[in-house]
């Protein structure tokens, strides 16, 4: 399939609740994640600038992303050049060398139950 | 009416809760969705590729959309050309022959309670 | 303000939950929500058609949106040509005779606990 | 990083829960927030307008947004030139001098659990 989407996507809300429910497995655990998908047939290589309120942006986080491959990235999983600190607020811009598409989600388990919300991130070429 | 929306779409987040509440009918399982829908006079071929973390795109699954008609299409229900494995990271691409429009939900009912996602997809002609 | 937005908006998903919590008062009973916006100094004339999965479309639903105001139209309220039916998919195309805004919400008590899904709808004019 | 976005949001759907968990710290109080991000050079002067039902709009709420910042602004906190009443419908434009992006949370914790809901503003320039 051809390469589909943007070369750079804004995703203003970012917020990795500091808690989770007990006894939660991995998958119930508080996270933000950025689903890419990358339909095309070369490697997309992705760079991730996250934003804050009162300190200079970090970045970049450097992924590589096969192709006709999606990965759903969780931003808790972030830790070079440094990792996003839980109950922080950021925002991040993703770039990419071909065209992808970028979806938000969270899940937030600081409460008993599960809460989530998702949303297209913005496209910005 | 005449027909509205594009004939691609993409949903880059993907996830079958591998878990539903007790006792739920089929209403409070755990599932995604795709909501299409064709306001046009002419029936839609609609072609749905998925895509996978670590494995090759599986598809297409065909279902025929009828003018003026919506039909919230549920993942947990395609098997051909295979099932969609409950708690695999996937992601999705929706052709039409004529234009449609496309909104992605889940619901998620692991924990007790029931929990909702949902964002318009990603157009992409 | 000047009028801003779309004449035309279509919102595929569409579910009024057939239950709601016990005690609730109106403001948490199980609802679907189209959120419109008038920024400019002229009334819209909204028309709401709904499609559904094995019928024909039902409408138009006629509403006034007053210049410079905001409506969160509930689709539990809409009544004619006929009412909604709680627990039948269904799907909505809003057109106005000025440029509006409009997002989706839904509210779903039908377990003990509130869950929230909300996107903006599809622009298309 | 060049300044990114559009320089007119629009948010339909607002609401703020007039209620809140009890023994929820202020992470958890219910409330509604726009998530701005400017990652351009230049300070952004941020102009909001509330829209309601049955009355006339208020505004403008000012905001400076910093360079490569983002402000995940309550509208809770809003004050000048009145607060934002909680339990009434209302609606919002948000205006800048320069690129940004805008998205729209809710966190409910009316009930006893947390309901989250999230989606990209309406980009009108």
């Amino acid at each position: 399939m051809e390469a589909i989407g943007s070369k750079r996507w804004v995703i203003p809300e970012g917020y990795i609740p500091p808690a989770s429910m007990a006894n939660g497995d991995r998958a119930l655990l508080s996270h933000e994640t950025a689903c890419l998908l990358n339909t095309g047939d070369a490697d997309a290589h992705v760079r991730i600038t996250l934003f804050f309120t009162d300190r200079e942006p970090v970045g970049p986080y450097e992924i590589t992303l096969g192709a006709r491959r999606t990965l759903h990235l969780r931003f808790n999983d972030l830790d070079d050049p440094a990792p996003v600190p839980p109950g922080e607020d950021y925002a991040s811009v993703i770039e990419s060398d071909v065209p992808i598409v970028v979806q938000h989600t969270r899940l937030d388990s600081r409460a008993a139950e599960v809460s989530l919300l998702s949303t297209m991130a913005y496209p910005a070429d």
